[in-house]
């Protein structure tokens, strides 16, 4: 009997990097066993529309038992986890294959938003409690990112019981050492903290309430 | 014959603060004419669910031809235009009534976010083509603020033809002069910035299409 | 008999900028009287070297009183009062001439720093009690604010009874507008915290004991 | 025959914290050799006066070769070479004595300022080139950082052939997890840094000729 699948997707480079964090936590995650489940990698491409396309064919082929999606955040200090997808793609630099789509929905016709199902407060908790920078965000942006989130948001809202969310990553050392006062932590610490994300999110099914907002 | 109006809405001082930039640039716009429509401005509450019943208030007596909300944002350097409302409500700090809610939605059952049907790329070209600097914001946060924000655009979505949304103002002077580091504009600055928004939105019935969208 | 000289300096614009606070507001003061003085507006070109022999005229034609030199900021929200001119160039753009210097001094042989000789401990809490935001720097970079800086305290530390210092400045609006993110305060609040702080470096012959001081 | 001691300094816990990042390092690296010399940690108080008093005894056990100091720097996101220790104790916090000192100089009487003695521009170059993050820093504030950097400088102005410098570190993940916001990079990853900070320090003569400059 094929073990079930927590699918982890992560993103190829984009923006001029060379490297993307995100992806290389996957790679370092992939097929590693949790709670009895595998931990499968995905890596998706940062382009509207053909991510989507990747994704569909890895729910296909996994029909997995929750989605964590992860992407870089350049100038973000800590890891976090977003509370909400929107339905919009406004890209302010082109995607890998060169589009810039203003204003466009990700889903026509789709809700304007979808809430991570994910427990994002005990998740945060989780990582703050090992000693490891985390908080809540408002917004996961109009790029690739928000694209792929709310395109994973729209499929899991017809498979009941598949949770799904994403969480964002600092960039790593590397990359910030090319940029000014970029903030950064290295891939062991991004490793431990998703690979934590994630049993946390697998074993939470009714997330705390505490507080994870902000004024503005 | 009365005058139609265009619904100007602030708040009260909010986090220990004695003024709220956003009461007095209403203040200042109170009564003011603008292409045969005149200013109409409402003080709200800093209190989840109270600023809802003063705003259905509002709405009654005015029935305005378009509303625009203003809020402080306190480390914003800009005036920002607010894309979109969520469905939560998640106080970091209490309202002026000391109600810290956690994750609840403003409206039980209603979407999970709408967006503002103002022509918010338009208003940033405008300000900044004034010299004024402005930018898109993804996020109102998930204070009081996108708490009147949400509750507006859930109004407005049965009131066809009546525009609405939601834009950000920095802090005062007055009041960075108390604080390390935030960044502020005078009143001044500010009527204007506003005054210029207000006329933009209600010429403008189509926006522009040209980027205002954040990788994260 | 002729009017003793408050002497105070801009810059030209730099960096891409077709404007530079600095010398607005210098133009704004010119010939303004002050306690029985008169100020002088002394207009420097952002060129090493250059803007020293520029200075030096303007010290000879005017025999100032008390010395206030003023720059631009990019990046910083508030007025600050530079504590400390250091003796050394290192350009990270080139200045106005193409100039690059890298690691060399001001002075050949002069001393490592000069501390201003103005109370910018009084100077911050006069703007800060009059609504403005100020604080004390404690470093004027290593660009042509600090090569003035420094070359004018080094003149006067061979003028005893004749004060001066620097002053930064942030943007202006207009120029805000066209970078994303950038603090700004307008013209006539600049103004009004230059005229501010020179009445109070003339006035005040003691400074205050009052922290300003960074932990890092 | 004694091995001569390349000395490394680092700060006990202050601010409310329990731990410093600067001590961490120092106790990693104790013992350590590196080019047939031996690296001392000395831990110092984060008192004025008590910090140079320990700062003696080390001096006078070990005659360093060279010395490399250490301390903390909340807010930061890299690892930065100081430029300059400036004559001033300017306490915006209490030291861990309970003292608040304000405008005094560290040493009545000395010079302004020291500028390091250490190759900077070389050791941020080398740190770059291994992926860390890395900047030259203008000013050490006037804290307990500052004022041991210049007790340092002052003690090695008399002791001609002895280098010595001070290094910033960023908070640990650990204690940004309590923050909001805050810039972190693990241990494993500071004492990379400070490893190879010190071997570059200790076998380049002459600094590289690249800019490390600021505009203000």
């Amino acid at each position: 009997m094929k073990q079930p699948v927590l699918l982890l997707t992560g993103f190829e480079p984009f923006g001029g990097e060379s490297i993307n964090p995100s992806w290389e936590v996957c790679a370092a995650l992939q097929g590693e066993p949790l709670d009895g489940l595998r931990i499968e990698a995905l890596r998706l491409p940062c382009v509207f529309g053909a991510a989507l396309e990747l994704l569909d064919a890895g729910l296909a082929r996994h029909a997995p038992a929750l989605v964590l999606q992860l992407g870089q955040a350049g100038g973000r200090p800590d890891f976090t986890l977003e509370r909400v997808a929107i339905n919009v793609d406004d890209a302010r630099i082109a995607d890998n294959a060169g589009a810039c789509p203003v204003d466009q929905p990700v889903v026509a016709g789709g809700p304007a938003a979808y809430f991570s199902t994910l427990p994002i407060k005990a998740m945060v908790a989780a990582l703050q409690d090992a000693g490891l920078p985390a908080s809540v965000s408002q917004s996961a942006g109009t790029f690739v990112c928000n694209h792929v989130f709310y395109g994973l948001m729209h499929r899991l809202a017809t498979r009941p019981g598949v949770r799904g969310g994403f969480m964002h990553l600092p960039l790593l050392p590397e990359q910030a050492a090319r940029q000014r006062g970029a903030p950064s932590l290295p891939l062991a610490t991004q490793v431990e903290a998703v690979r934590l994300a994630l049993r946390t999110a697998w074993r939470t099914r009714e997330d705390l309430r505490v507080g994870g907002g902000a004024e503005s």
